[in-house]
């Protein structure tokens, strides 16, 4: 029943008849609100605008002129706001108890899903670093408190001045070098939230956006679809044509927020996988750069510690005679 | 006014007329109690191995027969322990109060001054090495999970899948290997704890009988010292006589205790060297080998990745292209 589509991946879910591919039209209304915006926000903005009979004193009284083209217009937009309302909660719930037909992006909607999926794991990997970042910069907290304890002993013990002193110096380093590896871990958490919270949040709005489209879309559609199975006279036929419009209408403002909605998913993808490089690359590398210092300081610190023991061992054996 | 003595450092502190030295005896009451053994515990034992009357039926009365001897025994030891009790007490009281004058063993007490403040210095290390041990084991578990949801992101994510896999594998790695640090730092605490409250709460609890053997010897000292100063009369030589046989006794088993302690200092002071030396070498070493590992581990792993990113570079181009 359903022709090829020249956008591609759109289709009904249900079997619905569908369609002509309406022509491009310039003049598609993109609000982007999530759901048809109340007009009494705004009339209520208007009638502060609306000319007053000054208040004269001991009177008590105002006159507020009445303003019939306003009113009027005032009661279409009124009018208007309440169908599409009242049509996309009929829309959205059908949908929701599994009755009536839903569109569905075969090429759009699995990219959301994944994405919405990628920024759950995502978010998820961040808190894991948040929470090894805290519990590293503990324990460099640790380090270093027994580090000085060990210098004091150090200092205190000349029987044990060399092994107590290496690891005294090993503690400090070891510290000094999580620290650096907090702040890198730190800048990666950062970095992580900034995708997460700003660029993919981003999309995902548009995404609600292009959802609340999708309905609206759809519920002119089951309109359309519901006056075509109907008889055609004089009185349905110019309702018909004004479905027909509507239809057109709400279509084209969908599907521009589909392409637009596209290109930014397109894009986001992209970014992303840049932004990911470079941010998994920069935790690896800090993580080595990390594990390289610590490396080459303990290397050279027990080397220090067994010749110094041993010089010790050869010109100064009294200590150890002594104890 | 003070003689040297053989045994070298024992100094008393106020300004006491020094007595003889008193000959070597083999009769010395090395009973190494803190503080005078009270008779009534032994008597209360003995008293049930008193030969009783039999309880005759219906009679209801049971006659314990008095034994003269054991009684006469019993109110000779009880008197002796009350006399030691009040000696001792009225001596510790006396220096407590600042009063009075004391035996100070130049030589053995500063050394275990030291040892005190050693194993103060020691649990503090121990207490941080185990807060070390317990962050680095909590540490290390967020490192499994972090490594394991890299590892997801890697399988799920073909545009990043070397870079997850390499940070799924490393914090793998740091993991496993700090699990490995954690069990040598555990084990340095368990060995370090043993040191503490083995060794050396064996030597201080030997210190406490130490201390308690020279109070009782000073308050005999004391009382020999009053004695001397007293007239020399008939009723009083026999006191002073027994006074001084009563100071030889307790100077003598208050050098036995004192020579024994020092041995036993002598004898820690070298082990804890020992021990210390191991436990330090082996915590360096083990913080050394985690580093090493890591380090090794880590080179490898950005070489291998790097590595496979050229590859997927030169040959499968395509899923950059993609994105």
């Amino acid at each position: 029943m359903e022709a090829a589509e020249p956008s591609g991946d759109i289709n009904v879910v249900t079997d619905t008849t569908e369609e002509e591919t309406p022509p491009r039209e310039a003049n598609h209304n993109c609000n982007h609100g999530s759901v048809p915006s109340s007009p009494a926000e705004e009339s209520a903005e208007q009638s502060k605008d609306l000319p007053q009979t000054p208040q004269k004193p001991g009177s008590g009284t105002v006159v507020i002129q009445g303003n019939g083209n306003t009113a009027s217009e005032k009661l279409q937009r009124v009018r208007k706001w309440s169908i599409t309302t009242y049509k996309y909660t009929r829309q959205a719930l059908s949908e929701k108890l599994g009755r009536g037909s839903r569109t569905v992006d075969l090429e759009l909607e699995p990219r959301l899903e994944l994405l919405r999926d990628d920024r759950q794991r995502y978010s998820n990997v961040t808190k894991l670093a948040q929470t090894l970042a805290n519990q590293l910069a503990q324990f460099s907290v640790t380090q270093k408190t027994l580090g000085d304890a060990f210098t004091e002993l150090s200092l205190k013990t000349p029987s044990l001045h060399v092994e107590f002193g290496a690891n005294a110096a090993a503690q400090k380093f070891l510290s000094k070098s999580g620290e650096t590896l907090v702040a890198a871990v730190n800048s990666f958490t950062l970095d992580m939230n900034t995708l997460i919270n700003k660029t993919i949040e981003d999309t995902m709005i548009n995404a609600k956006q292009y959802e609340a489209a999708r309905i609206e879309y759809d519920a002119y559609r089951v309109d359309l679809e519901e006056l075509n199975l109907g008889p055609r006279d004089t009185v349905t036929l110019p309702k018909l044509e004004q479905a027909q419009k509507d239809f057109q209408s709400q279509r084209e403002r969908y599907q521009k927020i589909r392409d637009d909605l596209s290109v930014k998913v397109k894009l986001l993808e992209e970014n992303k996988v840049k932004v990911l490089h470079n941010q998994l690359w920069l935790l690896h590398n800090a993580v080595g750069t990390h594990s390289l210092s610590c490396h080459n300081f303990l290397e050279q610190n027990i080397r220090q510690a067994s010749e110094q023991l041993n010089n010790s061992g050869v010109d100064a054996p009294s200590w150890l005679e002594e104890s």
